[in-house]
């Protein structure tokens, strides 16, 4: 594996391909965003001039897209995929519904190439650290033959199953705790608040006990500020908590929390503050209490 | 401080005692179950005929009984904090409604007593290992006066504020996150259940990423048994959840998540489960899910 193709160059795009060009690849990218392939080959990469020319000559075609459609759209309209090697390999790494990427494996496999399904965990810091977490479903042999890939993205690439849509569900359960811990840390915050308790204080002890989470010890303190850096948008949990409940429709599983806490997201997305922090869905809380 | 009186020798109280007497404390203690009171004998302690007994003599007064009714009792029928000295500290380490901790407060002033509000968190575990957090109110003087006692007990005994209640009140909020994290892990490892994921491998990943949490970690292993070993009962996040919806109720404020997750401790506990494992929460799922 030397030539990758990446498509998707987004705020967590972006810095993994950059990654990639750092551990040796020659990384060939597209994005609609022009400014996006400009920073790729700052970065020491080349633009493509579509996906499909991407795909040309690559050993593996990453894709971190927003969703599943627009995989779909990058592998299969115009025959792109055709146009890649029959031993590339494509490794979905957007946070997609379990079943749609069974669906998009299966239309990988029948153009003869091979599928991994590889969502990724960490976030935009992550993701620039090299440090994120993937969660790859695939056969053994396929899974050793990316690995070096992955791991040049990530710290911990772990095999979890060996077939497509694994991966997605460990992503799509892991998406599930952390935006429910998001909204309950929340929750407890705005009950602080409301009682007039020290917020900062109580935070600063609540992280080392029994009702620490990551994700109260990382957006808790962004909580507690009026307008906090951006590190991941409310609509971000407002698609992936979607997710998760499509899951749970899909096979008929109860997830009361969830839906619930998918409420309190999208309600905050509906005051028109989606691009907002994440950890703004504490304004959901002060909405509903009268607090500001 | 040398004499201590302790009452309520529980899971929790009794270990903290035989860590009293550990640190050379002269501790004198009251339950009613006998059996507890032969085990703090044998741990070098003395047993009391009763509470008021306990009392006489003692510098500092330590309640770690059910609940604050049980606490109202213990300090004021027959009149028995009347029974100690002047000089004695009252220490309510049991958790209670933060509004219940201010009028027991202020009974234990009209008798010229100082009172500290100092609930604990870390379970028997952290009893056990003296490593339990403290969040204690109280004036500075006066926490200063009882720290080597707590310290005896944890390792973190932090003083969150002046007045009695906002020790209740942070402890309240601690038992918010950790109940919803312990509902939001059964929700996700029963998700992982009705796909057909191996939870195993899941839940060995998940603690090690953004979706972590304290509770995932610690209870997630012991909803995959069958019949665990109980460390904590169903039947306590009941009380618990109860005493942070009676503090939302009182305040007012909006605490969605918490509800709910009542809810599933609560239903558990009505199938006649309310002594098992507080990780069995789980079993509310399964029998939403119809799977076993």
């Amino acid at each position: 594996m030397k030539t990758i193709a990446f498509v998707g160059l987004g705020a967590m795009g972006r810095p993994m391909a950059r990654n990639l060009v750092k551990a040796g690849f020659t990384v060939c990218g597209y994005d609609v965003n022009p400014a996006a392939l400009e920073d790729l080959k700052a970065a020491g990469g080349v633009a493509a001039g579509s996906a499909k020319a991407a795909f040309v000559g690559a050993d593996a075609i990453l894709l971190m897209v927003v969703n599943g459609a627009q995989a779909e759209e990058v592998l299969f309209s115009n025959a792109a995929l055709e146009a890649a090697q029959a031993s590339a390999v494509v490794c979905l790494m957007a946070t997609c519904p379990p079943k749609q990427v069974q669906a998009i494996a299966e239309r990988v496999a029948m153009t003869g190439r091979r599928f991994v399904d590889s969502p990724v965990s960490g976030g935009v810091v992550g993701a620039s650290a090299g440090s994120l977490t993937i969660m790859a479903a695939a056969p053994e042999d396929l899974f050793e033959q990316v690995r070096p890939v992955l791991e040049a993205m990530g710290s911990r690439a772990l095999r979890v199953g060996d077939k497509a849509g694994q991966g997605a569900t460990v992503k799509t359960i892991n998406q599930l705790l952390c935006g429910v811990h998001i909204v309950v840390a929340a929750e407890a915050l705005s009950l602080a608040e409301k009682i007039g308790v020290d917020s900062k204080t109580m935070l600063d002890i609540l992280v080392g006990t029994s009702a620490g989470s990551w994700m109260l010890k990382d957006r808790g303190p962004r909580m507690l500020e009026a307008d906090p850096e951006v590190t991941s948008a409310v609509d971000i949990f407002v698609k992936d908590l979607g997710i998760v409940l499509e899951a749970g429709r899909e096979t008929k599983a109860a997830l009361p929390m969830t839906a619930l806490a998918y409420q309190l997201f999208n309600s905050t997305s509906g005051r028109g503050e989606g691009a907002a922090d994440d950890s703004q869905v504490i304004r959901a809380y002060r909405a509903l209490n009268g607090t500001t």
